[in-house]
């Protein structure tokens, strides 16, 4: 059937399968042209605009295509706004400052908040029947830093002193958070999205004490929740090469990895190929290198795979805006000719 | 002789040493009093401040002082500029921007261009004679981030397409960083410090094989380097828990870990009790934590040093400015109580 959706499912397939994390982004000429027209928020909230964005990559040749979202999108419905400043990111109008602002957070209903996202994923699918779509979310510790330092951070203090000394609170914030993802994931699969994947961009900045204590638990909920949805669930990391084998503990087909980890060691680590699938893990810089040099970080990565079934190649975060859209369809190529099956 | 230094060379002690990174720093009250009279270069530049501000720590029990100085000190006498920029940190006047910049830059002599540290650890060492005084550099690979970035970065994009599109260069600028930081050292440990950390606080940001090729061959010269001084060498790095075992080729007495990893299994991976001292590893976070949680933390840190001869605990990166002081010095207090031999 996909090259992609077999491979989360560790089957032997014609070729590894390759899609980029951001693959439909700045770095295309194709959405520069739109985003001079409109603002991010508004190209986000526009279902015939984000559909003609996810179909962008198309013209690389990946093997999946993802959604063009943005993880944040839910703590619009959760009463946080959102507003993305140009050269400083997404900030939050009202970040979670109060023990009494978490417990005041409800969940809301997913077709009324993200409508215009499940709009997105039915019209990719209409436009495109053959690639796979991989739907997403960010995972609740990831929404849940967001939510409460209004932006992007440094040492992430206002959500470790809330997880240090409010428990409770910590444990209220993630249990809606995570209730509101697993909502958002399901109804994108019954629009259409063929697999799932979680961000957690950002939960490398705890120990795996605390990641095991506070977030781990939610985490599991979470994809068992999104078991009877039968299409593949990723879990998507940084910084968290220190506790690799804890991961094993949540049931998902892939873990995608970054590129901090040598890819065998990781694998070895999740429990290998007869356990899961792994997703990675190019590093995105090495998009910006000589041509010859990356051809040679793309062959490291597949070496490392070692040819198993159940590898996807991807990179160990987004691809950054410098990036030129030739390296990319390059990089599908040598994946593809380097591991086709003769 | 002395707690820290015995447990550096992984001698029974009769406590666990503590010290902790920026122990002389914003968080403490005689600090800020200094710096609302000197900019932030004034004081790092004059002895005397600089030797009142070491010593502050004395008064928290610690079993170590560090010099207080700046990682990025050497680059004002490579020619680079150095301001602090209240609330944005550190920034360079001129940062490495071509290969040609990179071919000029030349080593300087210590006692010229950094005379006034060496002047603050004779200070020191003549004020207290009883606590050990470690000095301290930036490592290469963090140095050379710097000066290519020009201040801090997210993705170190420069540095790492330098590395890539321009291996020669970049294996010139980390062999002149690697002379000046050996020879740094050197003046200090012969002005009297009695150990030396090398603070790699940004090498987390490459992949492992990145890390192999390009930075570990100059750590190695640079601790094979220092050997002969008969000091303790400590190598302290962030966000490399994806590649530890990668650290023993590294001919040091001391790995410092971030909170990243649990010590009991860093240590393992490092070679063990047998093969090397461990520093570390509690999150700088936990100290703005509420008391009883952050005893709890401290002897969780404790429990997986299982009291073996050869773990100097300290945070994993250092204090923040918003801790109380009392905290620190609980620690301190609590770290001896739990490990004093009976």
């Amino acid at each position: 059937m996909s090259r992609f959706l077999d491979a989360c499912y560790r089957r032997p397939t014609d070729a590894t399968p390759v899609w980029f994390m951001r693959q439909a982004g700045r770095y295309q000429p194709e959405y520069r042209a739109l985003r001079a027209k409109y603002d991010l928020l508004t190209m986000l909230r526009t279902p015939e605009i984000a559909v003609q964005v996810t179909l962008l990559p198309k013209a690389l040749g990946v093997d999946a295509l993802i959604l063009f979202a943005d993880i944040l999108l839910p703590l619009v419905p959760l009463g946080l706004g959102l507003r993305f400043v140009p050269g400083k990111g997404p900030l939050l109008e009202r970040s979670l400052r109060t023990v009494d602002d978490i417990a005041r957070l409800q969940p809301f209903p997913i077709e009324e908040g993200l409508g215009f996202v499940l709009e997105t994923v039915r019209g990719v699918r209409a436009a495109e029947p053959d690639l796979p779509l991989i739907g997403f979310a960010g995972a609740p510790f990831t929404l849940a830093s967001y939510a409460l330092e209004g932006g992007g951070s440094r040492h992430y203090q206002r959500t470790k002193t809330l997880m240090y000394a409010h428990p409770d609170a910590w444990d209220r914030l993630m249990r809606v958070l995570t209730e509101v993802t697993a909502a958002y994931l399901q109804a994108q699969v019954q629009a259409g999205a063929q697999a799932v994947q979680v961000f957690d961009s950002w939960v490398g900045a705890l120990s795996p004490a605390m990641y095991r204590r506070a977030v781990l638990p939610h985490l599991q909920r979470l994809f068992s929740r999104l078991a009877d949805l039968r299409v593949p669930r990723i879990y998507f990391s940084t910084g968290t090469a220190g506790w690799l084998p804890d991961l094993r503990s949540l049931d998902v087909e892939v873990i995608s990895v970054d590129w901090r980890v040598d890819l065998d060691r990781a694998w070895a680590q999740l429990g290998g190929p007869e356990r899961v699938a792994i997703q990675g893990n190019l590093d995105p810089l090495a998009l910006l290198a000589p041509r010859d040099v990356l051809r040679e970080q793309v062959h490291e990565v597949l070496r490392r795979a070692g040819g198993r079934p159940g590898h996807i190649f991807n990179l160990g975060h987004g691809i950054l805006p410098d990036t030129d859209p030739d390296q990319v369809r390059r990089v599908v190529d040598w994946v593809h000719e380097a591991t086709l099956a003769v």
